[in-house]
């Protein structure tokens, strides 16, 4: 496999191999992805022996741009970052009372949350396999808490959908199952698969269904103590000479089909959204900001970058302090950009043509996200949802409830609209914020009108009017015919200038991503330094 | 319904309505359970109007007996509490660095955790629809955090399966679901459901499967990057030049039938099981602590009932002072006795023959568990696996990572072992604490083989040797003839005296059947108090 400059990682780690020792080749194999080229290996990651004096400029105080000078200053590089904020995070960002933000078009919000409450406009959770960025986060001593991503008390909604009543989590996922179950061991017990299943396997596959699926002695699925205790009861089982549980009327199976609900059930069972999964106690830039302690002196705050240019002796990149608009200048050896394509597009850079073309053809997906405040936690208080997702098919398409400070008699922020790519999230993006907090409260009311008496203030982002990204995230998409003309462009190194970003990985809009990439852009750098030398 | 000494609720509500008024009839009859006969009830629970100088003993400072002391004291009532033990809690007990635990049988164990770990040998997790419990820790504000019932990276182990080699949790999930899916997918193509459904619905049904079982264009479930999001990749999505993800291959399917291990997916799809669902922060008995901060001066300590009598006067309880060894007597006008059915027995008391049947019919469910402490959390630092449970076919049956502190650098606790029921319950019992350690050690290494090298120390509870227990909850099981012949007649008011506790409600082992039953029992004391003024 061809790493770098025509050298093969064989013969990189061959001459680390003969320049720097076979504890530096280690290392580097490690880096490399050479041990298992596992994601597992973000967390054993560490680059040894940067030549003397070699500095390395670093666009961007994101996750991947802090990643990258974290580990380039403990390899023993001279390093420096650039931001355009006032602050480190880039897309890794909360929202706190009294913040301000000015989207592009002018309009300026300002938080009104109370202390403590927060909203996340940005990423918001950390899946257990994202070994890289959990691994920075666990090293500098964030605090986590679990992220509630299935919720079986939460509600699922459609106004098309058993009468634009909400139903419950619970209800759907043990009645498609239920139904599917019945389904299947009507079918064995009917022979169909008779010659596909040994009688041996057909009975343990029957057993298994009436467990599983919760059916009756008659491999139905119904109203039964059994089906509902996954359902939830009709009433719930009391104390003393309270009243013992009761069975609860499942939904109707063609309805249940038609409602389309079982597509809800499946997001928690995919990887990303497994639990166990995470967020930062206190909001998810709590990973900037110790990230940035690790990084004291690194960063140049309201630095927009103008130009950049490279040629034989080294990297120049022009800037405007955003403050006193002076033009500036920074030079360096090489420079890692972790500059959105969607925003590097718009500055001049003497990268090659298939860079250039990559940067030029990557679509950023859009996304919006509304914070709500309420006067009271009602979510918990009246309806018991403790942390969550509630599904509708309302443009929101969802509401989640804070998964922390469970109980608590104050006040409380949910994510009170997240649309994510399609129509929805470019009619949020197109209204003014404050149209964007009135629609997400208006929709919401029809799930919990609570809403109505309820609602304090809010906050909404429109990511494709954030000034530092204008866009969410590389939409890479499901077509592969982009990935494959252009994504090898935009990770090579070009001269002295590698990328690196979430939009330079194969898990676009996570943070892991960003670390990753920054892991591996850096480790092909170093290899390429360190053959030079 | 008759509800108490042959009043019906209605006929008690109509006299509560006469002397006291409306607003104490509204809140009898939600304490009666009226107002919906919900369990919900219990967050509005309420008693108003005691009679003047009315004075209401309480056996056991347990959640039932506190519950009881709580809500009585509030209604106006006189209330004591003599409790055997030195602190409040019963069952809701904690054990943490510098406890000792003498058990039947003369074994004490001290405890060796490290300061901030702990272990909790009885309840240790609080479901979102155990409405009454949660209301109290939110009453007092307990902090809750979020209990990681289902881990999908946690293990499923049989050494009759897979060669012994424990396979993670969301392989069983994904695998079993897909194969059911393939198989109803194939029936239903074959036409074997075209009676059942219409064609229409039938081709939902296959949309549907399709998705939610991972199948690929042709129906099948496999070694596909569809399975792979909800079973794992063979090699997860990396960043820059490291390579895209790859599909796995899927757990044979007639193997994974064979194994049983499908059983262990349905335990957190099940309501007391199901997310979100808590513990308190800092361990169980922070409900407890909470609790006797509400009743100070209430609670006397170390205090063994040796007689309980009742005449038309009041009642009665001698009891023994265990540090002194005096002997005393206790007098009321009423008794909530809450003291376990298994030690009850062995106390004199004049309650007629139903009530004594009922005391002494019931038979305490066995019950042991085993914390662990280790020298370093490796299961999330090796096995990625933060929170949540591993299942096994040997005795410990499982083993559950702490919910809690996730990524700390420091020592660990882990529940090494939980037997429930069935013969390990009485093999861990009859062994003496150290055996259980150590089995539970030996057993543990076959799974986490980490466990040799960094086990540290260890706490070991058999519930049938607890003092105050002798048995872990009132085991009503599934024997109905059972519950049919005494379970009224233990619940019903004799005289003076009411019994409260798990074992007198339909939830027996939760602290959940500890409030709602002692509510009901004081609600129903309460109105034949005020009906006989």
């Amino acid at each position: 496999m061809e790493l770098t400059s025509g050298l093969t990682r064989r013969q990189v780690l061959g001459i680390i191999g003969k320049t720097a020792g076979v504890a530096a080749m280690y290392q580097a194999m490690t880096a490399l992805g050479y041990a298992g080229e596992s994601t597992e290996a973000a967390t054993r990651f560490a680059l040894h022996g940067a030549p003397k004096d070699t500095s390395i400029l670093i666009l961007g105080a994101g996750i991947a741009g802090m990643t990258a000078a974290y580990e380039l200053k403990k390899a023993g590089y001279s390093v420096k970052i650039l931001e355009y904020r006032e602050k480190a995070g880039g897309r890794c960002w909360t929202l706190r009372g009294g913040d301000t933000f000015t989207e592009l078009g002018g309009a300026t919000q300002k938080c009104e949350f109370d202390p403590g409450l927060y909203f996340n406009p940005g990423p918001w959770r950390l899946p257990y396999n994202h070994y890289g960025i959990l691994h920075y986060a666990k090293t500098f001593g964030v605090a986590l808490e679990p992220f509630i991503q299935v919720n079986y008390n939460a509600y699922v909604h459609s106004n098309k959908a058993f009468g634009g009543k909400p139903v419950r989590y619970r209800e759907v996922q043990a009645d498609y199952q239920g139904y599917m179950a019945e389904l299947l061991a009507k079918s064995i017990n009917q022979g169909a698969l008779d010659q596909e299943m040994t009688l041996q396997e057909r009975e343990m596959v029957i057993a298994s269904l009436k467990s599983w699926g919760a059916l009756d002695d008659n491999y139905h699925y119904g109203k039964t103590i059994s089906a509902a205790w996954r359902r939830g009861f009709e009433v719930n089982a009391g104390g003393g000479l309270m009243p013992p549980e009761a069975a609860s009327q499942p939904l109707a199976r063609r309805e249940l089909i038609e409602s389309a609900f079982w597509k809800r059930i499946i997001t928690g069972q995919l990887v990303e959204f497994q639990s166990s999964i995470f967020q930062p106690v206190g909001g998810m830039d709590m990973i900037a900001q110790a990230f940035a302690r690790q990084l004291p002196g690194t960063i140049r705050y309201n630095a927009k970058v103008t130009n950049i240019h490279q040629d034989e002796r080294g990297v120049s990149v022009q800037y405007t302090d955003t403050v006193n608009g002076q033009a500036l200048t920074e030079q360096a050896d090489y420079l890692v950009c972790t500059i959105p394509a969607s925003i590097l597009a718009q500055i001049p850079m003497n990268v090659g043509a298939p860079m250039q073309a990559a940067i030029h053809s990557l679509p950023y997906g859009a996304s919006s996200k509304v914070g709500l405040q309420f006067k009271r936690r009602f979510w918990e208080q009246d309806d018991f949802i403790y942390g969550g997702i509630s599904y509708t098919d309302l443009p929101i398409r969802s509401i989640s409830y804070p998964s922390t400070d469970y109980g608590h008699p104050g006040k409380g922020v949910l994510l009170g609209g997240y649309t994510w790519e399609g129509p929805n999230s470019y009619e949020f993006t197109a209204m003014t914020p404050a149209q964007r907090v009135q629609k997400a409260v208006e929709y919401g009311a029809q799930i919990h009108p609570q809403y109505k008496t309820e609602f304090d203030n809010g906050v909404a982002v429109g990511w494709h009017r954030v000034p530092w990204t204008q866009g969410c995230y590389g939409q890479w998409g499901d077509d592969e015919h982009l990935r494959e003309q252009h994504y090898k462009n935009l990770c090579d190194i070009d001269g002295r200038i590698v990328l690196a970003g979430e939009h330079c990985s194969h898990i676009p809009a996570w943070q892991e991503g960003a670390v990753l990439s920054a892991q591996d852009a850096i480790s092909r750098l170093h290899a390429k330094i360190v053959a030079q030398q």
